[in-house]
């Protein structure tokens, strides 16, 4: 999908939500266990559930490799699911993959081309030539981590080199890649006050921003100091929508959360 | 497997071989491409080959990725016939996984629980949080990324904060981190210049070495400054092993780059 399209979608349902399918049979309503793929029929009712006020669908690769065989396969029927009946919605494959060239060159192809995701995270420590592969797919983003949402983030990634963090040297390195209109960056919402420094870094790309809800992130201030002309935001919300109900009217919770967001996004749009 | 019995198989074998099972069907001998499974039939070619030099195998799960719901079963059988057929040998998924704690906890399940892997390669780039879930496994190791053996690894491994660069701060960091002494190191071998520095920030861990054969590393250099005295290596070869011969015989031609190697090992052991 190009960036046009996501935006005119963005206008449309004045909605920059994505929702993140971190699918666990241990959290999911257990009427669903007795479907023959349990993890297919949670997605598909969610997807059907909220499509009218999301953009965009996350599904992170951990929650599906982490039941082999059978969670590839309930991927594989969700994005083609997405796919067939809302080829309008965005797709990220939450992946964080990186590896030396001719490897990325498979994990792309594996992501775009077989499974047709229209976006795929990716780590930016191995360099430009681990990214790079994956920026040759025209109408494809590459998501790159540059701030992430969790503690662990301060390690390395706010740590100042002369004044410079490693992710605005992330930013800044990234830009001049080969393909460069093709990277969406991640930045958590749990680190709202960065935002103003990557706005001045990458003032035209879009920013994944997980971390709103469980993890504490707050939308008004990400807002504030992360949202562009052309919006540039796709807010990220897993658990707190997918989680939001336990029995048969699960999806109808998920709804529900979705559409709070979604009216908080409106307004922030019309106040523009 | 513990770290004691790695270097137990270290000394018996007189080798610290470990192959790279990159499987590419574009690349195996066509005649394999009959087999239901030609992944597999490649693999347990080459495992039967050359086990007898080899201390390590290590499948890159791009490669089987990229071949979908067939790509992942191979890799399953792969790692099962091994762990059957041979459980001195120690087995690493090359996956450079790494995310937020929860999601981590998945992928460190997936890879050491249910495919039995004795290993995982991790980026470090989200840092504590991300890696911790993995170290909770005993009797497993998790290979951090710490100077990888690729172009990229320049622009931001090596970058220097006040005369340390990022790689060595990973390094330092990382050995505060809970179960740390459960860590071993992704280092390139096209970068041995700079195994001094890392030895003496990590003079007793492990480091995994890629790069030698087709990405142009050098053996004796890398032992000269990588060595200590549990060995404390080991050396990947992938394209330069699995793909030495292209024809019916293949597996021989594989034993004979393995045993190349081996024979090289030797000598460098010996001498010590």
């Amino acid at each position: 999908m190009t960036t046009e399209k996501l935006v005119a979608e963005i206008e449309r349902k004045k909605s920059f939500l994505c929702i993140g399918l971190d699918v666990d049979l241990e959290k999911i309503p257990t009427h669903l266990l007795q479907d023959e793929d349990p993890i297919f029929a949670f997605n598909k009712a969610i997807i059907d559930a909220t499509h009218h006020v999301a953009v965009s669908y996350k599904p992170n690769t951990a929650f599906y490799e982490a039941y082999g065989i059978k969670g590839w396969q309930a991927l594989a029927r969700t994005i083609a699911y997405l796919s067939t009946n809302f080829p309008e919605i965005y797709t990220i494959a939450d992946a964080k993959r990186g590896d030396i060239g001719n490897t990325s060159s498979r994990y792309a192809k594996a992501f775009f081309d077989d499974m047709g995701f229209d976006s795929v995270t990716v780590a930016p420590y191995m360099g430009s030539d681990s990214v790079e592969p994956f920026l040759e797919f025209q109408n494809k983003h590459t998501i790159l981590l540059a701030l992430t949402s969790n503690q662990g983030a301060f390690n390395f990634q706010t740590q100042e080199d002369s004044g410079e963090a490693l992710f605005e040297k992330v930013l800044k390195v990234s830009k001049s890649w080969k393909n460069s209109d093709r990277l969406m960056y991640v930045v958590g919402a749990t680190k709202a006050e960065y935002f103003k420094t990557i706005r001045n870094i990458v003032p035209d790309s879009f920013l994944l921003v997980p971390g709103i809800g469980a993890q504490g992130g707050d939308l008004q201030s990400v807002c504030k100091y992360g949202m562009n002309p052309q919006v540039g935001l796709l807010i990220n919300s897993s658990r707190g929508i997918i989680y939001a109900g336990q029995g048969e009217n699960f999806a109808e919770a998920a709804a529900h959360e979705a559409e709070k967001l979604q009216q908080e996004m409106q307004l922030i749009l019309d106040a523009r």
